[in-house]
């Protein structure tokens, strides 16, 4: 398995349009698209960094992944992810390779991609989601 | 001020070795160089992906940042790190907007880099490094 590229660094943010302001004003960085992925319980915004994406995350309901993330942490840097050429074909390596896994299956993700999330506990803490290259559903 | 690429994403690992072995067997990942970097008390092993960093850091004191990372929040995400044309300007540009900051004048880093970081206070919670574009000192 290779990853291929960083596809996003995912921030959780409490306010969405306040993170906006602030990454135009102290960085220069604008958002290229913004999302609503119910299916997450999210609310995000993609900052296009040279073909790196910065997605700033919102919770849009109290039960989402990123609300507790909140109550847990507070805002902060929350997951990055990973580009393959095929989720299915890294979820089967990783499996053999005995990494704790989220999602068994590919699932459908924020901008049309096919995505699976890594267990944190599998990969030395750090939030891994794979993210199928140029895929749309 | 504007953030041109995203040069690195920073992960306080226990273990070096380890880490190394997991990034290679997991996700095909290899270090360009490794570099031990005493002002800051840490050991970092740079892994390439497509033109930006997983930067791998292992404390090498008790009292260095990533240590005490590490015992407060156990191993993961630890910074993100933005380039920039000129540190010195960034910083600038920052502190008149408020920005909590970390150093308030550009220093050498890693890579033969010039360097600052940004408070998390300032930014959302998100540890940010001001790297300056192809900087040698």
């Amino acid at each position: 398995m290779q990853v291929t590229r960083i596809d996003q660094i995912a921030i959780a943010v409490e306010d969405l349009d306040e993170a906006l302001e602030f990454y135009e004003r102290a960085f220069g960085l604008t958002a290229d698209y913004r999302e609503r992925v119910d299916s997450d319980g999210v609310e995000e915004a993609m900052l296009n960094v040279g073909g790196v994406y910065i997605q700033l995350l919102q919770a849009t309901r109290e039960d989402s992944p990123i609300a507790k993330y909140l109550a847990k942490n507070g805002p902060g840097l929350h997951h990055v992810g990973f580009g393959v050429d095929s989720v299915a074909d890294a979820l089967d390596h990783l499996r053999g390779e005995g990494v704790r896994l989220i999602d068994e299956a590919p699932r459908p993700g924020g901008g049309g991609h096919t995505v699976a999330f890594v267990h944190p506990k599998g990969t030395g803490g750090v939030l891994v989601e794979l993210v199928e290259d140029g895929t749309t559903h």
